[in-house]
């Protein structure tokens, strides 16, 4: 089983292939406790990946160099594998489903990997690199359940403690579990007072269905916007570390992982993908008991898609009612816009959009609707908002 | 005039107020240099303006502490003068324009400011500040054209030099011309070798106007969505230092500047405000000779309105042909959907949205139009694109 010592060892090997994310205080994620942030986001290739993948290649054999590895993904994992078999001037071939974003293709091509596009899903992906390994010899490397991958994701549990030894509880994600396995480990062999938590999407609680039921559990459908940590089972070795190792597992909605994305971006000017702010997700709507605590939230990786992003950005607003569509009824009379756009001028409601439609379905002939964008405070301002128009008549829809 | 002992002053004093920023490798910039980023946008506030407001607010009198002071600002300023004030235990009004967005005015009040919202624009919200400041005896804090203002803006520089002593050359905006001024003074009295260069708005150029004039030019109009750089004239303290001190002033548009902010974003997965990514701009579109030098990009801020956020996303896609929006004309009969999609997938275009409309205007009434929004790579695979949909007998509109 995996022990501290090759996780020290990981550290050293690794400092070629990585750059330091020093620590960050984040005074307005949670106002219960005091968060920091351990920026991996800010790691080449954008996520911790590259640690995992580069470990387990450096400790390949020379043969198994010569010969080249081969990995399956969409994702982060298929960038780590790429620079780090760069950075060893080996060759690394990363089979993709074909409906992969094209900025992530190009993303692992420019980190030098042959990109081998499979039709197909993810399954036929994996299934075509492990024919390609054995009809090459190539070597393949797991995503998170190796030893080696996982050891090199624990080098962050040691930074972290490096850097503030005095921390009271660290928040990882949760997909597989290489990265939490790795960095529970790491940091229970050095200080089990440490609490070490696990965070999942709702939409994908593989390991949390897992510890729950005491045996691994595999789930057919998994979806969230956090399609990192979008997986259906989880590893053989990161279940027994998790079970061994983490305090307690909790899962987070898509809402509240958007909520998250917007606050690191107002607040930390940072961008973290779903994945990432799944942790913070997890402090900011008080899931785990940390009042009082300094608590370390592991943001895991910053590749989300832009389109994607403007997206969360919109959802994100709307969570926290900082964006508001309200509708209006309106009788088709001239001064109604007049009259609401008062009512909300007065009530200091920014106005992005206005879409005035006349008998649409629903309404009565006579009558017509007014679609308003609102930019407002929070929820109590919407409301102030709402009532003030109910109270001068109009009726909402 | 400034003296670099009152910079190095500045920065013992200001240890209290501001968090480091490490300097940071952006190897995506540009293939033509070595571009790296002072991240100011990660200081406290989400700007680098703390540093001067800190300095002005801690070298005033007794007396004046006593008495608080006063800004005026919709931005960067008003949250930096809220913030030190607070610091340093003082009171502080900020008069603001009513028109100013609702999260900077809350973002001010959180710091602890007195925010007192002025009817009318940001020369309304000045004058009224001017006339509180008569009428109470606060000390009024300019944003840029004060010495102990740009003394603290110029600790920006001495960190630059402590962190990398051996950079060629220093990239800042200009607005006010604080910042550059502060830097410049401090770079060119430790090594006038190195290279001070500033960038402003093309719809904001009132320093470049100035300092080809020879004299300050008062611009009547300014536009651009760097509104922490839209100044209508310099200081006179600070035209007086960039004359001095800085090497070259060049300008760039707003559409550069939205590439800027997409490149950081995706790259270093870092926000920045319009005027914190216009150095990185003027790197990336080469308008600077900086070929084979180890350059520093001063980000000054990350406070950009997460709306304009996506809508210069959006833009920036569209810059750099990653998104394009295709309007081709049908015959109005069974399987030409079926066709164009056909030609579009092969060539691995993504659409991500179609509208179909019949007869608009200018097209014939049989005729119907097909608008798609594409995912492309770049824009030589747009172009790829469109020739097989005018080979295959489409007209593109």
């Amino acid at each position: 089983m995996l022990t501290l010592d090759k996780i020290y060892h990981a550290s050293y090997v690794l400092k070629d292939v990585i750059r330091p994310t020093h620590i960050v205080r984040a005074s307005k994620i949670s106002s219960e406790c005091e968060v920091y942030l351990k920026p991996e986001n800010l790691q080449n290739t954008g996520s911790f990946k590259v640690r995992g993948s580069g470990y387990k290649i450096s400790q390949l054999s020379d043969e198994e160099k010569a010969k080249g590895v081969i990995a399956c993904s969409a994702g982060n994992h298929a960038q780590g594998v790429a620079l780090a078999a760069t950075k060893y001037g080996i060759k690394s071939i990363i089979c993709l489903p074909d409906g992969a974003p094209i900025s992530k293709v190009e993303a692992t091509k420019n980190y030098g990997a042959d990109v081998c596009m499979v039709k197909g899903v993810y399954d036929d992906a994996y299934a075509e690199a492990l024919r390609q390994r054995d009809e090459h010899n190539y070597t393949f490397i797991h995503p998170f359940d190796d030893e080696n991958v996982i050891a090199g994701q624990g080098t962050i549990g040691i930074e972290i403690l490096d850097e503030m030894p005095d921390v009271d509880a660290v928040v990882c994600a949760i997909g597989g579990g290489g990265l939490i396995s790795g960095v529970a480990c790491a940091i229970k062999n050095l200080n089990p007072n440490i609490k070490v938590y696990g965070v999942q999407a709702e939409g994908a609680p593989s390991m949390y269905e897992s510890v729950k039921k005491g045996e691994a559990v595999h789930l057919d459908n998994v979806s969230t916007i956090a399609d990192g940590i979008q997986v259906k089972e989880p590893g053989e070795h990161t279940f027994e570390l998790v079970k061994k190792y983490v305090d307690e597992i909790v899962t987070v909605t898509d809402d509240e992982i958007s909520s998250a994305i917007l606050q690191l971006i107002e607040s930390q000017k940072m961008i973290a993908e779903g994945a990432g702010a799944a942790p913070v997700a997890a402090v900011m709507f008080n899931k785990l008991p940390l009042k009082g605590k300094k608590v370390v939230c592991v943001v895991s990786g910053g590749n989300i898609d832009v389109t994607i992003l403007s997206r969360v950005i919109k959802r994100g607003l709307l969570m926290t009612g900082r964006q508001q569509t309200i509708c209006v009824e309106l009788q088709d009379k001239p001064g109604q816009l007049l009259a609401v756009s008062k009512i909300i001028a007065e009530r200091g409601g920014n106005v992005i959009s206005v879409h005035h439609e006349r008998a649409s379905e629903g309404s009565d002939v006579t009558g017509c609707y007014l679609r308003i964008v609102l930019e407002t405070r929070d929820f109590n301002h919407v409301k102030e908002i709402t009532d003030a128009l109910i109270g001068a008549g109009f009726k909402l829809i």
